[in-house]
Order: structure tokens, then C-alpha cells, then sequence
């Protein structure tokens, strides 16, 4: 028996037998070269501690984003910025969409909130409703998060909507929890404007999917809530992000170029695959980003794996159910071996 | 202001200004060749989740130390083992000595645990007593933490008094945690052989010290108690050790002539900065490993930054006070320019 609490996520290609994983939804692209490079460089220091203020790194992030220093904590990945802000919240009620990325409501179950759920219709394309605005109100909850792009639906929120979300949260004094960690990949339109004049709000971004960077774990948070800030980064270990991680990160922001160009290869392939879903009959949700969610039949997970393909089993998100799988958008040859393996597999039946 | 619980450990090497730190006490060897090779080729799949389960990294610590499987969790580091350690025990009395490595109070505080010192005498040279055994019969903890060798002390406990002490937990139901990071280093004799026999026992082991590999965050306990280890695997964060981590880890294990050599290096440069302190007029402890705890005049460590050395200052350990310093043992060169500015130091007053 291998320890570790069950991993509910995707990504796990280290089994064996595994030739392609689309459950995961890093970069096609993988990992720029300057970003590995920067990461093999701090290997010849590693042997010392980490910067444990992350000093060089947090001046990035301010940077890029056009906030002050005193907006940025940084850690070791998404997840552990999701589980410290839930322990410093210690929240008595949170309300978030279903479906959406599950570690919200595991981080929060650790300190034993009550969570309320705005269920998205699949009528609706599982789009972000402004029914959440009156269920905000009725509800009354002390903390809401939003995934923006959502996960696993692909799909961007209305941008007015976002700030009536902002508008309400305010008006009962809750918190609000904005996960962007897929926002740029998609284009869409981030909130760090409003952090600002909103202290109410905090964003969270991830290293791990837009430059590639799963393997060397690395996230951050933005709010202009010092205080909040503060008791975050108590809730965490000292040198909790790692020398490569943090020099891969200060690289990372400074490859613009790589971003667009991901961004132009994602749109272009999402298109390509949601077509070859529809002519394999299977139906799939509209994506703003680098994943697609689609229904098919059962034991179609079970099915690719034996073909060495991972794809996402989405049967475990609250609002969803069985025979909805996710698949990430990757290299154009990739995706050329998805659909003609899942025609094979699908022709089987 | 930049975020992170203000960091209470030494090797800041990062506010600039530093050109030897002694502050911190890893491998004066650095990290062995080969550790940094795996290091860097696995950058190659660092786009990537990190394996969730460290299959490879936990077979591997398996062997090395001829325990199974499920007595191993691994993690990002000693730091978040002592933290999911303390979270998962939930302790309500917990003993150690004074002075003793600050992380394990730290994190009982955090959950809210009543701690008994047993302090540990200048006198004798800061050696473990066994008066500790009739301590812990009389205070009755839930818990007990012993640093073998010691942090700051460098002294390893006698190893009869450990066996004792391992004897008086298991009859009061106690749990006793050994944290043996520089047992290595020290030539000590581990406790691991007990393992099977002591469910209540967890050894606490890191790459950091042995290998050089403080900027990897990797660590990770020993137990026969999986009920316990799969509770703490359970307050991680999935994905929680990266890429470039483990793959280091799997690599340093097999580094069994780097390590001789460190400790033949170690040995022989801690007689001679012993030598040298004593010397300078300066009443240093007998150590057993990387590190020699000293006295000294009030403003030392400022004195000496302002020369561009970081020595440790040990004021903020219970049981220790202002004029405690630390330095770490390194190689021969460093260790003679820090006697040579600490001559000159102190030569000024």
C-alpha cells in the first residue's frame, strides 16, 4: 500500500502503460526552454535553502500584474494556496457552482463549512447564470468561490456578471474566491483591476498550467487584504516553494510570446477536436479553453486507458454524473491519435 | 512588505550582501554530481503532475533503509512531515527538550498543545540525562519529541536512553516522534530496526542535511503505524513533492561513498573549528555532527554579517539565550576564513 490520500485529479501517468494523458490540462506546449533552463541553472545553488521570502519571484508577479508586492503571496502550487486561504477563512458557509474543480470543497470539508451549491444546467452549456446572484443573497454565505474559466466545462463567466459577484459578495461582507488559473490560456478577462477597490476579492493563479510547470509546483494568490495575506502565509511551511520553482517562475513571466502562441495553437485544435467529437457522436460543451467536457458511453475511460490513453473521468464532480469525461487540448498529432483511437474504440462497441 | 511567517531559521542567503552562510547546516559536500543530473533530467517531464504517490521515490527509501512500503511517507520536505505529524496527532500534552529544533513547537502550538520542556544543562554539556524517563512517567504526555543527534546541541543521545525511552512511551501509551535528519551525518545509530516492534514510533528523516538538496523540500517518516501515516497523507496537498524532488531522491540514495566521505570531512573540520573557537577564547559544546553550538559576545552575529557571514544566532531556542550562536561545519577553506574574520571581529572590541 502507497500512501497519499487518493488522488481525485488527473495526471496520473507514472502507473504505467500510459502513452498519452489528456486528463491533465497543462500547456500542449509543455514547458518553455528558458523556463527549463532557468530551472537547471538553480540546481547549482539548490543544495542551500530556498529564498523563504521569495523575494525575487514576488517582485515578478507584481510586476506582470501592475500590483503592489503587498497583493502577491506566492506558494507551492494552486492547491496549497486553496487549502490556506480555506484554513484562514475558517468559513461557516461557502456557496460554489457545481460542477466545478473539487478542491475547493475538499479544503473546505478540512475545517468542516457547510457548503451550497448553484448548480449549472446542461441545457444551459453549463454556463455561469446570474440566478447565482439571488442564490448569493438568499443563501448568505461567508465565502464564495468561482472558477473562471470553470473547471471542467471550459467555459468563461460573463464578465458583468463577474462584477455583480463582486457587487453582492461586498454587500454581505464575503469573501470572494476567484480561481484564474485557466484565465489567460483562455483569453478571458481577469479581475486584478478591481483588487484594488475590492479588498473583499482574492484571485488565485497557477504556474502549472500556463508555462507548463505541473512538475515543479507553483501558484499564488492576489488580494490587496494584507491581514489575510499574512495569516496565509502562516498556514504554510517555511521554504515552502522549492529554488527551481522559483527561478522557473521569474522566467516564466517573461515569455509573452510563448503565452500567445499557445493560445492561438489551443483555440485552433479545441475547434478541430469538439468537430471530431460531433462526427464521433458524441456531445461536448462549448470550451473557452485547453479542455473539453463531453458525455459518452460508461466504461469509455476504462476503454482509452487499455489503448494508453488517459482521459478525465469526471463521474466524481458534484453536478455532473457518470459517462461525462474531460480531455485537455494538446499538440495537433496528439489529437489526431485521440480521435482516431476513440473512433476504434467507440467502433467496437 | 513581502509575505511568509517571518522565517525563524538561518540560511537567508538571499538579502544580499552574503558571501559565506553558516547559518544553515547542510552538507558542507553540497549536492553529489549525480543527484543533480536526475535533477535535471527531470525537468524533461516537469510539464507534467508530479507522480501523486512517489511510487518510485518510496521503493526506493524502502530499500535503502530494508523497511516495506507502508512504513514509508514521503513529503516536501522535514517541515511538512513535523506539521501533518502534529496536525494528524492532535496532541494534548506533548514533551521535549530545551533547547531542541523550534519547527515541532511551532506546530503544536498550532493546534493547540500544552508543551513540557525538559531542560537539557550547560553543565553537562547539553547531554540528553536520564532524568528525561521520570519526566515523561510524571508530566504523562500524549506525545514525545526527541532531535537525535540535537539541534542546536549537535549531541547524539546515548542509545540505551533512547531504547528507554522508546520503553516508557509505549507504556503510557504515548506516541514518540525521533527525529533523526542528521543522524547521518553523525554516525549515529538509527532507531529504524524498532520500527516493527514500536508502532508508536515515527522516525523523521530528510535529503536536506545528507545530500545537499535544501532548495528540493524533500523529507519523510518512518512508522509501522499506517493508520497514522494515511492520516497524514491525508492533510497534503495532492502533487505535493515536485518533480525535480523526487527524481533527487531516488539518486542520493544510492550515494553511499558521498556520504563516508561527508562524514570523514565533517569530523575532521569540527575538530578543527572546536580548536579554533576555543582559540578565540570562545567555550564551543562537543558535537557529534555538521554543527557546533558556542558562546560568544552579545553582538557577534550582527558583527559578523556585517563582514558578510551568517552565523546562527541561537537566542530565540528555549532553553538557550542571548550569546548562543551556531555554525555549521563546512569546508576547510570557508572554515578557516570564518575563524580568521571571527579573530578579527572580535579582535576589535
Amino acid at each position: 500500500m502507497l500512501y497519499k490520500a487518493k488522488n481525485p485529479h488527473g495526471g496520473d501517468i507514472y502507473e504505467g502503460g500510459i502513452r498519452l494523458d489528456f486528463s491533465a490540462n497543462t500547456n500542449p506546449m509543455g514547458m518553455p526552454e528558458s523556463v527549463k533552463q532557468a530551472a537547471v541553472s538553480s540546481l547549482e545553488y539548490a543544495d542551500r535553502y530556498p529564498d523563504p521570502y521569495a523575494r525575487e519571484l514576488v517582485s515578478s508577479i507584481s510586476t506582470y500584474h501592475g500590483v503592489p508586492e503587498d497583493y502577491v503571496l506566492a506558494g507551492a502550487g494552486a492547491a496549497e494556496m486553496i487549502y490556506s486561504y480555506c484554513q484562514e477563512g475558517g468559513f461557516k458557509k461557502a456557496l460554489m457552482t457545481a460542477p466545478t474543480f473539487s478542491e475547493y470543497g475538499l479544503a473546505l470539508e478540512t475545517t468542516g463549512c457547510e457548503i451550497i451549491r448553484h448548480y449549472l444546467k446542461e441545457e444551459d452549456g453549463f454556463t455561469l447564470d446570474d440566478g447565482i446572484i439571488a442564490h448569493i443573497r438568499e443563501a448568505g454565505p461567508d465565502a464564495v468561490f468561482i472558477c473562471n474559466p470553470n473547471n471542467p466545462t471550459g467555459k468563461l463567466a460573463d464578465h458583468e456578471l463577474m462584477l455583480e459577484i463582486i457587487g453582492v459578495t461586498e454587500d454581505l461582507g464575503a469573501k470572494l474566491f476567484v480561481d484564474e488559473c485557466f484565465a489567460e490560456l483562455a483569453g478571458g478577462r481577469s479581475l486584478t483591476e478591481f483588487l484594488g477597490s475590492c479588498s473583499n476579492l482574492t484571485i488565485l493563479r497557477a504556474f502549472t498550467k500556463n508555462y507548463g510547470m505541473a512538475g515543479l509546483r507553483l501558484g499564488y494568490v492576489l488580494s490587496s487584504d494584507s491581514e489575510y495575506l499574512k495569516g496565509m502565509s502562516e498556514r504554510v511551511q517555511p521554504w515552502n516553494i522549492s529554488t527551481p520553482a522559483q527561478a522557473a517562475g521569474v522566467a516564466a513571466l517573461k515569455e509573452k510570446d510563448f503565452l500567445s502562441e499557445s493560445i492561438e495553437l489551443i483555440k485552433r485544435e479545441r475547434i478541430r477536436l469538439q468537430e471530431g467529437l460531433k462526427d464521433l457522436g458524441l456531445k461536448s460543451v462549448d470550451s473557452d479553453v485547453n479542455f473539453i467536457l463531453f458525455k459518452g458511453p460508461d466504461d469509455l475511460c476504462d476503454r482509452m486507458k487499455e489503448q494508453g490513453i488517459l482521459i478525465r473521468n469526471c463521474d466524481n464532480y458534484e453536478g455532473l454524473g457518470t459517462g461525462w469525461y474531460r480531455i485537455a487540448v494538446k499538440l495537433p498529432d496528439e489529437n489526431t491519435e485521440l480521435l482516431r483511437t476513440m473512433e476504434e474504440v467507440l467502433g467496437k462497441e
